[in-house]
């Protein structure tokens, strides 16, 4: 069972073990500082495929194939997959997980999707309603960009504020025992409105909500930030995890050197040319399935809050003169010791 | 605690509550058979709005006004607003509910939305990690012609298997207690796909999912369709609710004369030139909300299936070939006699 502590916190007693993880990546995120971390690295953008789209599918079939693997499952173990991604009507996923047959759960929750199928796969396994399940997600450069932005072939201009959307997927086994890394507190994000428009400064938009759920989480548990081995937001790149910074040191709240973004982690920024940093729902993921995850396995880490952050617009809403309202849900992991 | 029956179904122990509900549709739905059950009608496509897409969220924040009314709940006594729909990254949902400033969960089901979210607001309610929540999607004709077929000012013309999107939206209040009408078990539906490429053929395209589901609940369950008092799938129309007669009489299983259609109780198809009947998220939400759960509440209905089904299919996808999957979820709802 679950237990709520205060308004935002939900305690997990039955503590989901992560069962295994991997993370699968496009070249550029290969050539970047955790290349050597991934269980895969894509040289070919369309890994054969005939669409970017279609690559995309490829990423998060391949991404659960090798967790199930390093889990040592089947499919057929698997009570359910929650997954979800940043194309129209989530068909990375769809066209992606059908060959598993697993019973499916989609999710929408832009970059903050992997946070979000974390969370709904540890409600699955605390209530009993699955024994094990699968959370995964992806996202790629050049699908996401001709469907938020331009067509690649155009050849736009990215002002500084822009991130580099990750070609990557990241997904983890969980079940209700048989691992020492576990879940145990997780928060839902709310959704936030800071009032930014420029669809080219996706950290911007996101910081707010990412400092709401860190507040909101903080006031509930009565934690100091010094207390985790680390705090990584999802993609706020740089321009966002400076505004976070910054939004909690008024509140009286410092995040101090243990905090990092996973859009700052993914990629050189002096090198690869990705301006504020890596966006997209693989970003986070990768980024949990490739470094923080196998940090807690290697015992270099032991307690670590994972904010995945998602930034809730579409071209249509952006046209229509809407803001970007944003959204960040927060898990705990810890390394249990026996 | 939700114990596993079979390989499918989840038996909710703690048999979450509907504490209220409520649905409000457009003017064409308004005018069908259930008209005078809906909570409110509104004769202006635009509902005010400079855009549909507008139009469809204020459909969103009104479903879920009058049933936390009708519920005697204020939005923060709400731990969770589990939501979803149609449109590209589910915008509807972002900018209807922003203002409940409700801990939200995006999920994305297509037209098996309503079935999803209740699903994960039970097992919310069910781990502890809720107390209250809120379940709800919605659709609108215009915003979805112009996104996944054509623009309305094109003209173009209608097959006969074409079903007529739904303007409307259903909300659900989940409590751990205190109503009558519960959710006792429910069943995550599989990716299904039947090979249907015809984005003019919903029906045909989600029937196959529809029956699987029950298949697999008839099988984990050992119950006979003839015990419950209602059947009711979301959005298969004419076309695919004879589809799946079809198919579940093959294996045996006579769904009998409590089957029904969402789709086919909305409009009068002989009247209204809806083809092959409605279609949506908010058909299924809309019906249940209306229709279904009030049933309940006067006794008329004490035990009924609800399988909202989905098309999980992007104009990208259709573009580039690929067929059209469809999932369905199955709940349960029972009248509880104290």
């Amino acid at each position: 069972m679950a237990q709520r502590i205060g308004n935002y916190t939900i305690k997990l007693d039955k503590q989901p073990s992560v069962l295994g993880y991997a993370a699968v990546v496009g070249k550029k995120e290969g050539q970047g500082p955790l290349g050597r971390n991934f269980d895969m690295v894509y040289e070919d953008t369309l890994i054969g495929q005939k669409s970017w789209e279609k690559a995309e599918s490829v990423l998060q079939r391949e991404a659960v194939k090798k967790a199930l693997e390093k889990a040592g499952c089947q499919p057929s173990d698997m009570d359910g997959i929650i997954a979800g991604d940043l194309l129209n009507q989530c068909i990375s996923s769809t066209f992606g997980l059908e060959p598993f047959d697993i019973p499916f759960l989609g999710v929408y929750g832009a970059c903050s999707t992997m946070a979000e199928s974390l969370l709904v796969g540890s409600m699955m396994i605390d209530s009993g309603a699955a024994n094990k399940c699968v959370c995964v997600t992806s996202s790629h450069f050049a699908s996401s960009e001709r469907q938020f932005r331009f067509p690649l072939e155009y050849g736009g201009q990215r002002p500084p504020t822009a991130q580099w959307t990750v070609t990557g997927s990241g997904s983890v086994i969980l079940g209700s025992s048989g691992s020492d890394i576990c879940i145990t507190e997780m928060s839902v994000g709310k959704i936030v409105d800071a009032g930014i428009k420029d669809a080219n400064n996706m950290g911007a938009a996101m910081a707010k909500s990412a400092a709401v759920t860190l507040l909101n989480y903080f006031s509930d548990t009565g934690y100091d930030p010094k207390q985790f081995d680390m705090i990584a937001t999802g993609d706020l790149g740089f321009v966002g995890s400076q505004i976070l910074i910054e939004l909690l040191s008024r509140e009286g709240i410092n995040l101090g050197d243990k905090y990092t973004d996973c859009g700052l982690l993914i990629f050189d920024r002096d090198k690869q040319g990705v301006d504020s940093g890596g966006s997209g729902c693989g970003c986070s993921a990768s980024v949990l399935c490739a470094y923080i995850l196998n940090g807690l396995k290697e015992g270099k880490l032991k307690d670590v809050l994972f904010i995945a952050t998602g930034a809730l617009m579409s071209p249509t809403s952006v046209q229509q003169g809407e803001s970007i309202p944003g959204v960040a849900h927060l898990i705990r992991f810890n390394k249990i010791s026996n």
